[in-house]
C-alpha cells in the first residue's frame, strides 16, 4: 500500500540527502552549494546543518571564495566520527576491514576460515578479531555503528539465519546474525555475499553511471549480484544472485543438482584446479579429492587456493595447458554472462570475489570480447566487463557499507508512514 | 544524484497518492478514511478532493454511516471521465483494448496482424481500427489520454523504434511510435511486449502480494516480464525480459544463435505444431516450413494458430502423443524457470499471452510441480506458477496502463527536483 508523506519524516530524509551529497563531494561542500543542489530552503539547509555539525558528523573546513560575495564555508564529512565493521564469510578465507562514516577503508586482513565444523568456535574468532581490530586502530566501542557480515547463501534474511550454504560443512540453520552480535555486542546486518558486493560496487560509484549492473563474484563459489535502477535487487527473500546452475555445455561435469554442464560447476576455483592437476599445470601435484566430473563431496580449500594462485601464475607466463582452462572457463562465463544481460538488460557486468584477480589479466578481456561476440545476445549496447576496484574486499567493504548505508543514505521510503 | 524534495512537488504527489488510493478502493472511500489511510492533514485531503472534483476525476457517491458522528461522503473514480487504449503488437495476432480510467477493459478485439511487409500499411490498419473502436464506444477524441502500444523487442524507447524484431519481417528499425502519434494524432508510448504483459498484472494486482515476480510470455515467441519489489523491470535500454535463449537441452533443435537446446526455440507455438504434425496428432495435415530441427526461416503465421488449437485440444482430450510434446515442453520451461527464480528470486511467476490459455489446462500445474521438483531451486519459499486472469489481452491492456499510470500513480520521483 503506498501512502502519502508526513512532515516530520521529510526533516530527517533532507538530512540524509544532505550528509549523502556532503560525503559524495570531495572538498566539502558549502551550504549554498547545497540549497541549489537539493532545491531546500537556505533556512532548512542551515538546520539541517546545524543538526550535522551538533552531532560531530561534519566539520566546518576552509572557504570558498566564489565571485564577490562573502566566502563560503564549506562542510565537510568528520569521517572518523563513526566506523562500521565489515566482515565475508567465505568458506575458504574470513575478511575483515573497518571502514570510516565516508567508507574509507581503514584497515583489512584476511584469515584462512577456521576449519571447525563447529559454528561456534568460528564465530568466536571472528568476535576476536573484530575486537582486536578496533583496539589495534584504537577505535572505541561507541563510535562503532555496527557490524556486517557478508555469507553464502541461502539464508533467511528475517531471522538472520543461514540455511544451508552449500560449501559450509556443518553451517546448516546457523543464527549467525544474533551469534555474532551476542558475540561483540555490536548490532549485526546479515546480506548474502554477491549482494553486499554489489552494494559496495553501488557505494564507491559516483552516481552518474553504471545503474543497471551485474557483479560477477567469484569466490570459493560463483555468484552474481544484481543492481537495477542503482539499486540492489534482493528478491522476495534477500536471495537473488544464483547464476550457478546456468546451463552452459551440453556435456559438462556432473553438477550437485544431477545435470551436466551447470556454470558454477564448471568454473569455480576448485574445478580448474582439478583440470589444471589433470591437464599437468600443477607439476606432480597429488590429486585432489573429487573426480574431474562428478560431484564435489568435499572440498580442501587451504590446497585449493594455494595450488589456484600456482594455476593463475602459469596462465599469466603463457602456460598453453593452463590459458587452454581459462580459455574454456571465458566460453562458459560468457554464455551465462550472455543469459543474464538478455533477462536484465544491463550494460556492465563488474567482475571480483576472493578468487578474481588473480585470473583478471587472461579473463576480463577476453570474457568481454566473448559477450560482444555472441549471437545470442539481445541489446544492442555495448556491455563493458570491468574488474572490481574495491578488490578481494569487496563484499567485506559491501558489508560495512550496508551498516553505514543504514545511517547515511536517504530513501524515499523515510517519507512514508509505516503501517 | 539523489536531489531533497520540493514542497510544490509534494502536492501532485499526495494528489497522485489519493487518486490511486481512490481508484483501488471498491466502494470509494470518504476523505476521513483517507487521511487515515495516508498520514495526511484533512485540510491537505480536503484540497486534493475538491481539485480532483473539479477536473472531473472522482465524484461524491452516497453516504458512509460509521459510528455515530456525521455520514462521510464517499469518493469514488469517475471512470468514464477518460480513456486509453491499449494496442498490442504480436506477429501472429493484433489486440486493441479500450480501457476507462479505472484501468477496465470497456472493449477489446484482435485482428490477424495484416501480412503486409509495409509497416506503414499495418500502421494505418492499427489507427483505423482504433478510430473505429472509438467511434463505436462513442468516446470523444478529448477524452482520450493516448494509446500505449506493445511490441516485440528489441527497441530503443528513447527513439521509440522497433529495432530488428526477430519474427516480424520487414520492421527493422521502424519508427512505431511517432508513426502511430502522426496516424491517430493521439500522444503513443510504446513499451516492450513482456514488459507491458508485467504492467497490466502489476496494475490489476491488489498491491498486497507479488511484489517480485515473472511474466511468462507465451505468444508467438517465448519472453519474460520482470517486476522487482513492486516495479517493472526495464534495464538500461528497456530491453529486459528475453529468456529465449537460456540452454535448458543438451541435444535441442539448433536455434538461430547457431546453439542447440534454447528453450525458446523448443517451446514457442510454431515448433509445438511442428513436432505435433511429425507426431501424426494433426491428421493428415501438410508440414509447415521448416523442419523440426533447424532455425525458423518463415513461419506461416495463421496457419500456426489454426493448427495450435488443434494441438492444444487434442491434447486438453488426452491425445498421447499431444499430451507428450506438452510434458516436454513443460519440462523445459520449469528449467528455465529455475535459472530465472534462482537469479531474480521471484515467488510466483504468472503466465499468459495470446498462446498460453489454449495450454495451461495442461501446462500449469505440471510446470509448477516440476520447478518445486527440481534439484537445482535455490530459494526455500514455495514458487507459485498461476495463469494470467487477464487473459490474451494481457500485453494490450498492460500498454493501455501505461498511459493510464503516467496520469495516475504516484512517483517518489516526482517529489525530486529534475536537474
Amino acid at each position: 500500500m503506498r501512502k502519502g508523506h508526513n512532515l516530520l519524516a521529510v526533516g530527517d530524509y533532507n538530512q540524509a540527502v544532505i550528509l549523502d551529497l556532503i560525503r559524495r563531494a570531495h572538498l566539502g561542500l558549502s551550504r549554498v552549494e547545497i540549497a541549489v543542489e537539493t532545491g531546500l530552503s537556505a533556512q532548512t539547509v542551515s538546520n539541517v546543518a546545524r543538526r550535522l555539525l551538533d552531532a560531530g558528523l561534519v566539520r566546518e573546513a576552509g572557504k570558498l571564495i566564489a565571485g564577490p560575495g562573502k566566502p563560503r564555508t564549506l562542510l565537510q564529512l568528520e569521517a572518523t566520527s563513526r566506523y562500521a565493521v565489515g566482515v565475508h564469510l567465505d568458506p575458504t578465507v574470513v575478511t575483515f576491514v573497518l571502514l570510516d562514516l565516508a567508507g574509507a577503508i581503514v584497515s583489512d586482513h584476511r584469515i584462512p576460515t577456521p576449519s571447525a565444523a563447529d559454528p561456534d568456535v568460528v564465530i568466536a574468532v571472528m568476535a576476536e578479531e573484530i575486537r582486536a581490530l578496533l583496539e589495534r586502530e584504537s577505535v572505541p566501542p561507541e563510535r562503532v555503528l555496527g557490524v556486517g557480515i557478508a555469507a553464502p547463501g541461502p539464508l533467511d534474511s528475517t531471522r538472520g539465519i543461514l540455511l544451508d550454504p552449500p560449501l559450509l560443512e556443518g553451517w546448516m540453520e546457523v543464527p549467525l546474525r544474533d551469534a555474532l552480535a551476542d558475540a561483540t555486542g555490536f548490532p549485526v546486518v546479515l546480506e548474502k555475499d554477491v549482494t553486499a558486493a554489489a552494494v559496495a560496487e553501488l557505494w564507491v560509484d559516483s552516481g552518474t553511471h553504471r545503474d543497471n549492473f551485474a557483479f560477477l563474484y567469484y569466490g570459493t563459489g560463483l555468484g552474481i549480484g544484481l543492481v537495477v535502477n542503482h539499486d540492489v535487487l534482493r528478491g522476495a527473500s534477500d536471495n537473488a544472485g544464483d547464476m550457478g546452475h546456468l546451463m552452459v555445455q551440453a556435456d559438462g561435469p556432473l553438477c550437485s543438482c544431477g545435470r551436466r554442464g551447470c556454470v558454477g560447476d564448471l568454473v569455480v576455483p576448485h574445478r580448474l584446479v582439478q583440470r589444471a592437476t589433470a591437464a599437468g599445470v600443477l607439476g606432480r601435484s597429488a590429486p585432489l579429492d573429487g573426480s574431474v566430473d562428478g560431484p564435489v563431496e568435499h572440498i580442501d580449500f587451504d590446497a585449493t587456493d594455494r595450488r589456484f594462485s600456482d594455476f593463475a601464475r602459469a596462465a599469466a607466463d603463457g602456460d598453453a595447458a593452463a590459458v587452454a582452462i581459462l580459455e574454456e572457463a571465458a566460453t562458459h562465463l560468457a554464455r551465462a554472462l550472455v543469459s543474464i544481460v538478455n533477462l536484465l538488460d544491463v550494460d556492465h557486468v563488474v567482475c571480483g570475489g576472493p578468487f578474481w584477480r588473480r585470473i583478471a589479466p587472461v579473463m576480463r578481456e577476453r570474457v568481454e570480447r566473448l559477450v560482444a561476440e555472441d549471437p545470442a545476445l539481445i541489446p544492442s549496447h555495448p556491455i563493458v566487463v570491468e574488474n572490481s576496484t574495491i578488490g578481494e574486499d569487496v563484499a567485506a567493504v559491501g558489508a560495512g557499507c550496508l551498516v553505514l548505508d543504514q545511517t547515511l543514505s536517504p530513501r524515499p521510503s523515510a517519507l512514508l508512514i509505516a503501517g
